[in-house]
């Protein structure tokens, strides 16, 4: 089978594609050919496997030509983020409202010349929910939960939702929806989303930096390890649409935790003298941004397809450290 | 003061642009110029009135231009209907859509260039709401609702719904979205809505011609009269931002009746013999994309600002039998 991953040299994207690689097959199918498409070069270690290609450039200038090219499956990872939007408006909107309705259109090109729609596994965001005046939100969002964005990234990512429910709907893809919670610990730099600190006061203590952080330990968020949102995007792969239940978007797994409770994870993996590289120093564009975030997620309908959020958040922080095997630089504040 | 009403040569537009000129104001400003942008030409009637300056073409025929055109109030109720959005997808996509973005994007290009935000209303639809397989949806929905659209068109409008919240988060406009009930009696002929035969089996009767009801007496739904429509409309845009309540949209005020109902009024205003001019022949795909429309709405925030639905289903026939004054032909049935 040959599968398409948007975003594919990004974090998410290039652990999937791993992931995938390891596996060999997806839904039961042996995997041919996974095609990367992402503004930035994949990663040399995923273009070292014979099965991978990779496109560069943005995924707009790469609809036209998908319309005349298969693929059984499609990861759609591919998005400007929360903090990007925020700042530039157009962006925004072509990156990711664009983008996707062009690649949607490119595989519904594809069926009216009589294939078979592809699979596509979407990746949504918690970032979808906020509180808005008329609709209060509950501390805890749940599959349920009415939407109502409060960042032009949540925005998006809810409309594109409603997108693929409905070219689902009519026969042109077999789309599933799935709600990332916030990815952490992600390791390299900040990449511009509002919550890049909920990874960055974690990675840069480890790696014996000191790291700010924006908002206050009480705030809470609902987050997940990396390894759990790859699983969690397969599982919504391989779910038959029985058991996915509907087209509208379902949360994955996360674990409920405040920053203090992080910073308490931090020193038992990792002692205290790391713990103390974490400043506090508000950032009020951050701060009003994480403020419109759910405190934490409930994630029922993944359970039933027997998807669990991590079970501590120390666990997160030891996989992460795991992940850093072989770059000493990475664990230096645990030297 | 200076308006734009989409779709204003249509019949909820005309009616609108028709109230607005008796009122000769509109949130205590004089209106100066009201312009009808609609595919069809605006009706002679309202040409008549030198305020009226009508425009004919697609919406995104026009949006060019209107980022060079100061308006103080906008109207926005052009849009494919949702028979004819699940006949031609990409007609629905382009005219709800792609116009909706244009013309919002051309309110805040003049906003970039220095302009205060024009508000807008956006007449949203019902046809939001619909049943998910993850998301039974209540037999009455509310303001709350989560909206997992079922066509299209609900689709569209739920769509645009979010990006008008969003324009209006950035203050690019200020936008307040309303969901209108079923329209009824509209006059005419069908107009390829799905919900056409809710006015139908009204309107033909009363004169004189059969009626085919393609769904059964059983079926319930939410309606409003035209004029209560229009005047939600006019509410919701004098309405001050923290009375409409945040930036999520309203549901219109409806009267649920069946169509049972309806045929019991109709009966008690126009006698038996116009009953019976209807007949029941199901239609599988009217019958179908209704079984997923909700039975009834409540309109809790449209209460709030003093928003009532009209009594009795037989007042909205009155009331169409009153429009009718001086049209024989339409009311021949009950001669």
């Amino acid at each position: 089978m040959k599968i398409l991953i948007t975003g594919g040299a990004g974090f998410v994207g290039s652990r999937l594609a791993r992931t995938l690689l390891q596996r060999g097959t997806l839904d039961g199918r042996q995997i041919e050919k996974i095609v990367l498409a992402d503004q930035a070069p994949a990663r040399a270690e995923l273009l070292a496997d014979p099965r991978i290609e990779a496109r560069v450039g943005p995924l707009l200038s790469h609809c036209e030509a998908l319309r005349n090219e298969a693929f059984d499956g499609v990861f759609h990872l591919a998005s400007a983020v929360s903090g990007e939007c925020e700042i530039d408006f157009d962006l925004g909107l072509r990156s990711n409202l664009d983008s996707t309705r062009a690649l949607l259109d490119a595989l519904r090109h594809r069926v009216n010349a009589g294939a078979k729609p592809a699979r596509l596994v979407f990746s949504s965001s918690v970032a979808v929910y906020g509180p808005d005046a008329a609709v209060p939100m509950p501390a805890i969002v749940t599959d349920t939960t009415l939407p109502t964005p409060q960042t032009s990234y949540g925005m998006h990512k809810h409309v594109c939702e409603h997108l693929i429910a409905d070219y689902t709907r009519k026969g042109y893809l077999d789309g599933r929806s799935a709600r990332l919670m916030t990815v952490t610990v992600r390791p390299g730099k900040p990449n511009g989303a509002a919550s890049s600190f909920f990874s960055g006061i974690i990675r840069e203590p480890l790696a014996g930096v000191v790291s700010i952080c924006p908002v206050g330990p009480e705030v809470s968020h609902p987050m997940s390890s990396p390894q759990r949102t790859v699983e969690g995007l397969i599982a919504v792969y391989e779910a038959s649409r029985e058991a996915f239940g509907g087209r509208t978007a379902m949360n994955l797994p996360s674990i409920n935790v405040t920053v203090a409770q992080m910073m308490d994870a931090l020193e038992e993996v990792a002692g205290p003298k790391v713990r103390a590289l974490v400043r506090f120093e508000r950032d009020e564009r951050i701060a009003g941004i994480v403020a419109n975030w759910p405190t934490g997620a409930r994630a029922d309908r993944a359970a039933a397809l027997g998807l669990k959020p991590e079970a501590s958040f120390a666990d997160i922080i030891r996989q992460y450290i795991a992940d850093c095997a072989g770059q000493p630089q990475a664990l230096k504040g645990m030297a």
